[in-house]
């Protein structure tokens, strides 16, 4: 990667009043009131940057935790077969998102000499089914662990930490699962730590201040990438090239207009929805981070004055070309309440060509000599223009190619993005509070010492048979 | 299965007023009111199916079918290893969807023993990465192909087909391929029933008047599903109980009241989005071919009479628990604009326990003893309690196991309810005008004959410079 190249570039076109008409498209008026907000945004962003708040913004400046996951992953690869990564949200989507990006998407699949490192498995739910299923072809002496929670208490991922811990100290002995796990959580707090320091196990930090969505930089992500064979430190210099081009031009960089062009689609035209559409496998899980980022951040009751929120805008993910033949018909002509964003790519990693036969059809001959990443790319750029010509605003973020400085890139922008939406919409993108009473309410119902009262209190609100029906029987 | 069995339960008590309030609730006023609309739609339902108009409904009766699938997929196992799928959109989200749910979740992963049945891939993008790696891990020789495409020119199915058909007659001749070649396509019209009869090979039809995305019970579903094992007579016999209890309790049917609910709450209530949550690894891909059935079914700029339409509803995919950690928070304080439908399972097919270890620790003491199973399903109560306290409206389709029955049996009550639905907003349920004019641009840009006024009309909309921001170089 040269320094002057183009990792990113963001094409507004089909957003604009002159494209889509005034009363759908963005006014240059509504660019220039936006661009104030912004401006009010950055150093509202660089003041809490000061004081110490934004944490992630100064990840990708770190060069030691690269090169600690390096070295632990060069050890991993001597010994082991499999990776098995236990965590749930940001410590499973962060990962995810990169090793489908920056790996073959056949990695696990492939056999050992082609992968050069070992395969990948990310357990993300506690289905009996699904979770029984993974552990099943796992062979414990032949499988590295690496257990992700920054509180040590999430209930999903200790219940599979509490399954596998038993399973692998039965097989291996307490020193043979000793020599096969990480333990990725908070420095000084948690049970996990506490269970940490009692076993002398070995564990990377999750630094303080560092939310599940903004981990994905941290030992959260780089650990199991690197684990995987991803060039983590190329991952890390995308990102500082997203960090210092935001700190150079603020409310002018790509973060600033990404977070200002949705902003203003929600709350001035009414748009709830951003569908993020990337056209390539390989981005397809960028889109499930992008989406717990920004829902996760920006759906808040309360404004951070106190005040009623009522905003938030909802992330939804499509696959392109895939969902042109599932979502693309309500795109196009159901309720004008969304944006689309195009996520692509202009080259592909891989060609395949499509051989000229059956050449005598109308209907096929078209085809063949085409490549399929131009195909997919004719795509994308066919269904966008569709949709600006029905009066249905998108955009476009498109790299050179995927790979680690730009998928760095990326996730940096978005991120940032996202905390100068949180200012936007005036809420605190950082916190998540509405997420603790539905755990309360299985404390209770799991008997969890000290949530009797969630038991009672759910018990209080009984279903009524008059609203629930049953499939007819059959008489 | 007994035959009076329940298959399905509807619990809509987090919906109504007496949990609610009368404000976001639905109250009794409402609900007769849309059994009246139910009534009518009832009628105009049984009125169209005399008419030939609406195949689907009749499917489940088919006796033929499933023994054709069955017996070619006993020839199948036999000589293959591998089931290829070519298909998009229905074609391929019909059969991902069973096949998930009533397949082990490792089915492909499993030794051939143990499996029983061949590795099942469903290829539905046109990505020269993912499809490329796909077909580096294929045999030829080992391979069954299955080609899905009711028109036989849709560009991605038909692409990849060019592909494979190129790659595996070099390797094996026309006839090796042809042993190996499946067509499932309309009974007369299209090329590629064309192709079917010069080469002599292998065909299911599609029946006339089943769309793609009512098509899973088609040959284009229990084709490929037979191939990988699955029980696709059981499968009918479960959407036979579906449609039986339709046709004999009408407006009063779980079809029916799931098609009111929604509608009420769209058009009542302004809630245009409905989250489909499983809490189910297995019934993961059923909320995506939900989301075709749904979305593309009700998503339309015009309604039957010519009136703008202006409605429709948006199904956005969560699974749970796992996305409890992703998108919960936005449901439970983000805007006041979905539903969410949690779909659940009593018992799962698997049992994992929780072991009582680290039993000091307060945190995570409580786990030990409850099995996975219990965990999953007290978040999804939890989380359903939780949300119905916060006023937001949420409801639950329960099955009491996933099972051939029970998933045929959803599977058809949904289909059934967005047929009612299309009534309710006074749009055609069966069509997509919207996709058409995105695939002209593809055309244009892939320089097909017929499409160079496409071509021209691309470029009339130029991209302003103005409107593009490119990734700052650091200088």
């Amino acid at each position: 990667m040269e320094k002057n190249d183009v990792l990113l570039t963001l094409d507004y076109n089909h957003l604009v009043a002159e494209v889509l008409g005034p009363e759908i498209g963005l006014t240059s008026a509504d660019l220039s009131e936006v661009k104030k907000s912004l401006a009010k945004a950055v150093k509202d962003f660089e003041a809490r940057r000061r004081e110490g708040l934004l944490p992630f913004a100064d990840l990708p400046q770190d060069a030691a935790l690269p090169k600690t996951c390096r070295k632990l992953a060069a050890e991993v690869r001597k010994k082991f077969d499999d990776a098995l990564v236990l965590g749930i949200g940001g410590s499973a989507l962060g990962p995810s998102a990169v090793f489908t990006a920056l790996r073959p998407l056949n990695h696990n699949a492939l056999p050992a000499d082609k992968r050069g490192w070992p395969r990948l498995h990310v357990a993300d739910n506690v289905d009996p089914e699904g979770f029984g299923a993974l552990l099943d072809g796992l062979d414990p002496s032949k499988t590295f662990v690496n257990v992700i929670s920054k509180s040590g208490a999430t209930a999903e991922t200790m219940s599979q930490f509490m399954i596998v811990a038993d399973r692998f100290q039965k097989a291996l002995g307490p020193e043979g699962f000793k020599e096969r796990l990480l333990v990725t959580t908070d420095p000084q707090n948690g049970v996990l730590r506490r269970l940490v320091e009692e076993n002398g196990w070995t564990a990377l930090p999750i630094p303080p201040g560092v939310g599940g969505r903004f981990s994905v930089l941290t030992a959260v992500g780089l650990a199991p990438l690197a684990l995987a064979g991803v060039d983590v430190a190329g991952l890390l210099t995308g990102a500082r090239r997203a960090q210092e081009a935001f700190d150079r031009t603020g409310a002018a960089s790509q973060a600033a207009l990404f977070a200002g062009l949705n902003w203003l689609l929600t709350v001035k035209k009414g748009r709830g929805s951003l569908v993020m559409m990337p056209y390539a496998d390989a981005l397809g899980r960028v889109a499930d981070w992008f989406g717990q980022l920004w829902n996760e951040s920006l759906g808040k009751a309360k404004k951070l004055d106190g005040s009623p929120a009522g905003a938030g805008q909802t992330s939804i993910k499509a696959l392109g070309a895939t969902d042109q033949h599932s979502q693309l018909q309500l795109y196009m002509e159901g309720p004008q309440d969304k944006t689309i964003c195009f996520l692509g790519t202009e080259a592909f990693r891989a060609k395949l060509s499509i051989p000229k036969i059956f050449k005598k059809f109308n209907e096929l001959g078209y085809l063949g000599g085409h490549s399929l990443g131009e195909l997919l790319n004719n795509e994308r750029l066919g269904t966008a223009k569709a949709l600006a010509e029905s009066g249905r605003p998108n955009f476009s973020l498109t790299m050179p190619k995927v790979g680690p400085e730009t998928v760095g890139f990326l996730l940096q922008t978005l991120m940032l993005a996202t905390v100068l939406s949180g200012t936007l919409y005036g809420v605190d993108p950082l916190d998540q509070p509405g997420v603790e009473l539905g755990k309360k309410f299985t404390y209770g119902l799991m008997g969890r010492a000290g949530f009797e009262e969630m038991t009672e209190r759910y018990d209080r609100l009984k279903p009524s048979k008059k609203f629930m029906v049953e499939s007819s029987p059959l008489g």
